[in-house]
């Protein structure tokens, strides 16, 4: 392309400082260096963590800053050593990567690239440590290697996978984070058997996409457990056959679960990152076969706790990042999914605007209302 | 045969108070009632179990009481109901039992029979609430439905596994129990991959019947982890290839094992019940991909504590109870193992003394001395 090896001026959305409005700037981005891809972003979302990073409660601060990671885009330009992808090539950026060298991307089992395992510190692409952003000269941060809330962006090639090109972006751009991450944990960990006995915790998006899975399990009762007795009425549209809210009982959540299924679900999905609801989930599974999986991120200084006689009465605990998807292996076989019709992303995606109204989808999301805001760059 | 329907008078030792030496007595063995199998023990081994229980320390105390549970024997009779035993069938007494009927028993998963799961309080027959043991018309308590120290003794058909006639009843009696445990709790529940590293937290018996297992899986490197120095050298028949001694170290042993295997072990099995221990064995399992597998059995009052973020880093954390072995559905394949040569249980049986001298026995595990101690019957 024309615009290969120059610097490309385009609109991003900069969050300047922790909490306030993102502003739309133009900025300079450089050309992808060895191992990196240049990407112009066509549809991104947005997702909680782009908003828990922004708020910075607690978080390192890491300012000026270009959030998002949830997207989808086209190649516009590569770097040296790519041989991967070509200009024009689809892409979903993943917030970590697979580098397809080490011990993880090796495993069978692990999605924990070490080179490029998810970093929310680092600012700068891993090459050369700088930033390939700046405004007037002065650089502004990426985030988690993506930084896809801008028209073009330089990205890690195994932080990209390349879906394929009939694909509609506007709608699987969706599957590069929260939708992967929650089906991945139930068709990939917990692994239901058909007709059996399923609870989530947790009725946001990720929640949803753990229930979806269930229900492509062939799952015959799904519970869903929330503080918020609205996400019911929602999360029927993904399989949910029986709904508890904690607040509704005085004994602990795990026992009314408990109870209702005669000994206990065969799989949890916890889906909320609350110590609390992770300690449910694990105790909520029958003794002899349950499985929970542990889905959503803990504060850093949240501590599980249960009797150990729950795991010698041969229950399984374990925890999934990215639903445990290779990048760059797996995601483009999530995308097939959706293209058989296997897998119904459209129902996660309940609001869309232009790029330029990006601080509409962080109301959106501040409020709870609704899963997934989808925005056009184009307009 | 002769005795068929009629009270047997025979030897047993009988554990009149807590932490007393047992007293060879004469007792009256009743006929076996329904679902029930009077069993002709030939040879039965101590276990831990029995000392804890004699021992009677924080748990309920119920004497007088004719321990043991890891044996062999020959049917004399069967109950009203038995069709899968006849007289002279050779048999392995099991402390817990699989009826064949309920969810535990239908789930291919679970070997934690609802009807026959493990009661270490319960000192009679669950048919009628008796026991079947009297001394001059006094009842007798069970123990675990096997109270196997006795020449003669009543079990529920559902804890009595069929097994090889030509099997040595002298050898194989030390798979009714902790063998089986260490050796299921790795090959059908940590599955070590070949060429893997695996830790076992525990070198007594039941650990190296784990390592044992390691070392069958094709397990490259064994690492022992014990706080007796003295247990590595008999640990080497059985595969080990590194000890780890926690005392000999600052830090906690977790972190030693992490540092010697870069980043974790691929699999560990904890065989101590001690509540560290069961924290150290999952948090030295290699993210991605590690599998932490409990065996021992905790203080009642013990809480398994760990940073959720261990578990999200894609561990995973499981109990096992009798390795997962259903005890008739599967020990007779234990059995066969052994017959095909490829399980060599005789360097587990380290002592063997006459019946009559069961207390030294126990002395031999009170002083930690050896592994198992078989006891002939028949002297």
């Amino acid at each position: 392309m024309a615009t290969a090896g120059k610097v490309i001026k385009c609109k991003a959305a900069v969050a300047w400082e922790a909490g306030k409005p993102l502003s739309i700037e133009e900025v300079e981005v450089a050309p992808p260096q060895a191992m990196e891809v240049r990407v112009k972003i066509l549809y991104t979302a947005l997702c909680h963590t782009d908003v828990y990073f922004w708020e910075a409660k607690g978080q390192t601060p890491v300012f000026p800053r270009i959030l998002g990671h949830e997207a989808g885009g086209i190649v516009e330009s590569v770097g040296e050593g790519v041989t991967e992808l070509v200009p024009g090539d689809h892409v979903l950026p993943v917030f970590t990567g697979e580098c397809k060298d080490c011990a993880h991307c090796k495993s069978e089992e692990s999605n924990l690239c070490d080179l490029l395992r998810i970093n929310v510190d680092r600012g700068v692409m891993i090459g050369d440590g700088q930033s390939r952003f700046t405004i007037n000269g002065k650089p502004i941060f990426h985030f988690v290697g993506t930084s896809t809330f801008s028209e073009y962006t330089v990205i890690h090639v195994g932080c990209l996978a390349k879906i394929n090109p009939e694909a509609p972006l506007d709608k699987v751009c969706v599957l590069s984070c929260g939708i992967s991450t929650g089906l991945g944990a139930t068709l990939n960990v917990a692994k239901p058997k058909k007709g059996s006995t399923v609870a989530i915790f947790g009725l946001g998006a990720v929640g949803l996409a753990a229930m979806e899975g269930a229900k492509m399990a062939g799952a015959a009762r799904i519970i869903g457990v929330d503080l918020n007795p609205a996400k019911y009425e929602q999360a029927k549209k993904f399989g949910c056959t029986d709904f508890v809210n904690p607040k509704d009982h005085t004994k602990p959540v795990q026992e009314v679960l408990v109870e209702m299924t005669n000994g206990g679900v065969d799989r949890a999905v916890e889906c909320t990152g609350h110590i609390d609801a992770m300690i449910a989930a694990f105790e909520c599974v029958h003794d002899g076969w349950g499985v929970a999986v542990l889905v959503g991120v803990p504060h850093k200084e949240a501590v599980f706790k249960t009797s150990p006689m729950n795991l010698l009465n041969e229950r399984t605990l374990k925890g999934t990042f990215f639903g445990n998807y290779k990048p760059r292996t797996d995601l483009p076989e999530v995308v097939e999914m959706y293209m058989r019709k296997e897998l119904d992303v459209e129902k996660f995606i309940t609001h869309s605007v232009p790029f330029s109204q990006i601080n509409t989808a962080f109301d959106l999301m501040l409020k709870g209302e609704g899963l997934r805001c989808v925005m056009r760059m184009d307009e």
